[in-house]
């Protein structure tokens, strides 16, 4: 039987996931809906959507997945909307860049069926005509499940994740919020305030005869589409501001060393940064080969998040995961896959800790 | 007769200016120095020095054309220390990435015959063996003289910038130190900034997890050498300290517009600074036709200084600039190319306000 997905804002990222779930071979009818009609009819005609609905009420009902790929201000509103419309047994995810108030508005209107997600591509054109089948592929896609998480909500939007060619990881709403407001919702804004703070000193050609490539690449983000950041900062308001303050006063205290020409400290701070720099990029991260954990497990919500974020704070990325549920009902296995030997004896070791009895098992690619 | 170069300092720049010349089929020969043995060495090893010399004063004594390629905090130092050696018709430059100092110190040493350059290409690799003769091609060569510069002095640091491939273009010093520290300066800073806050933020494989592209391209100078950025920010202190404290106050504003708000604003702001990033990289600037213009001029310094400042307000780039003097003596005749008709009808009309009378003649590309 063909899985029936609804997806509710057929733009960029919504036309994207999709075109991407059309084209994996998998047996599934995507439904579309869009407030705008041409998105919705882009959509139909690229072949992205198989039919489109008269309202999302309509796009949702009789779906298995409902993913939610409006702008990320607009999803609380949709959640509190659809909460009638969605079946009992349908899981919902979202796509939103902030995840704290989304989430809050999804299990308030699903409960522990809504896993919400942010997939980590995009581009810097927008709309159903950018879209791609390939935008997610080796992206990651992050998860943010809670106590409340049902594992097959978690399990059916990790699916979908790794379907599309994404690398799902699992990170809890608030640290989320608080690590994009400093890696993406914080550089947009300074790279605006540097491009306005270098066009305000002097003529175009003496700043572009000046301007070196080090300016351009700071800068290139600054490009991107006002309204869709505006709604992006409003939905992560509280942590953007904290991000700003940890800035200006990272400012502040390297202006007080150059003015006191502390340059010893300056060039520590500078080597610091240097250093975290290319520690970050330095090598692609969850390298090693996967190994499979399996454990039992009751199967109620609160336990996948237990895991995870004893997966997280080990720093052991769970690369995926999936639960197979028990006939006698009441317990399920989940099956884990880590990168590498060395994450998955610490992951195990943690999870014995926590009463867990793991097994390695063999990798089944086909999770 | 061959032309006897001095480059004293044979790291990146002063290797790849070396290089360029030797490479560049003119009949020179360039003397090297540097403090390092080992990249003085390095830089016979591989032609781009045809002889190294014993010390700075040994390279620059005998040479038509001096470039002083230390890092920018040594230039206005070597400037007192070789004052005495360089011959009396020899041209100095430099390539340092702050003007204001240097320029004081080599007027200082040298009058005249001093102008300021620098060079707008680099690499995030440094030393004489990251050096290439193609570094410079189709970048621009920013030139700073002022009413001091000698005419000929302008024109053989501009003359070696077109040799390189590079585009000469002269902006006043203290214009030039406040855009740098705008366009370079501040950016560097602040992405070592940007890095340290998200750094502090979370374990890494979440930062990098969550990790996009810009933020990649906002903080990938921040791998730079700091001990390169220390000297820089030294010699450019006080633009430094101004362009700080004009960032600081914008993301107070944008940080006052978040806490009210006041999306509209913030929307606004957004919008401006994408536009602005646009229109700055939209397209190659100088574009059009070059257009010759010629007029007699006093041979007397400061006329020169007259003549660019008045392009430069007007944004009629000069592309290329000769001065063939008079046999008379006490005059010569001032070639200009400039880009475009429309820039070229501009700085007649400029140039005839301040008396002077201005003729189109054919373009001369062997000027």
């Amino acid at each position: 039987m063909a899985e029936h997905v609804a997806v509710v804002g057929t733009g960029l990222i919504g036309g994207s996931i999709a075109l991407g779930l059309r084209r994996s071979g998998a047996a599934v009818s995507v439904v579309g809906y869009d407030n705008d009609p041409a998105a919705m009819k882009a959509a139909l005609d690229i072949g992205a959507v198989s039919a489109v609905a008269a309202s999302a009420e309509e796009a949702v009902s009789g779906a298995d997945l409902v993913v939610l790929a409006m702008p990320v201000d607009q999803i609380p509103v949709a959640c509190d909307a659809l909460a009638g419309a969605v079946a009992d047994d349908a899981i919902v995810t979202d796509v939103g860049s902030a995840k704290v108030d989304v989430v809050a508005h999804g299990e308030a209107a699903f409960g522990g069926r809504f896993a919400g997600g942010h997939p980590m591509a995009g581009s810097e054109r927008h709309g159903i005509g950018a879209a791609e089948a390939q935008l997610f592929d080796s992206a990651w896609w992050i998860l943010t499940p809670t106590q409340r998480t049902w594992p097959a909500a978690y399990r059916g939007t990790a699916r979908l994740a790794a379907r599309l060619g994404a690398k799902p990881v699992a990170v809890d709403p608030s640290v989320h919020d608080t690590l994009v407001a400093r890696l993406s919702h914080l550089p947009q804004l300074t790279a605006s305030a540097l491009v306005t703070t270098a066009a305000t000193a002097g003529d175009r050609d003496a700043l572009l005869g000046l301007a070196a490539g080090g300016f351009r690449d700071v800068t290139r983000i600054a490009a991107s589409n006002p309204d869709l950041w505006i709604a992006i900062l409003r939905s992560n308001r509280e942590a953007v501001l904290e991000a700003l303050g940890a800035l200006r006063g990272r400012l502040a205290w390297l202006g007080g060393m150059i003015e006191a020409g502390d340059w010893a400290q300056l060039r520590e701070f500078l080597d610091a940064a240097r250093r975290a720099r290319l520690d970050l990029f330095a090598k692609p991260t969850f390298a090693g080969t996967p190994v499979a954990l399996s454990t039992m497990i009751p199967d109620r919500p609160g336990v996948l998040a237990e895991v995870t974020t004893a997966a997280g704070e080990l720093g052991a990325n769970i690369e995926d995961l999936r639960i197979v549920h028990s006939s006698e009902g009441g317990k399920g296995r989940l099956e884990l896959i880590v990168a590498g030997a060395d994450a998955a004896e610490r992951l195990s070791s943690a999870l014995a800790t926590l009463g867990y009895r793991v097994e390695r098992s063999g990798v089944d690619k086909d999770v």
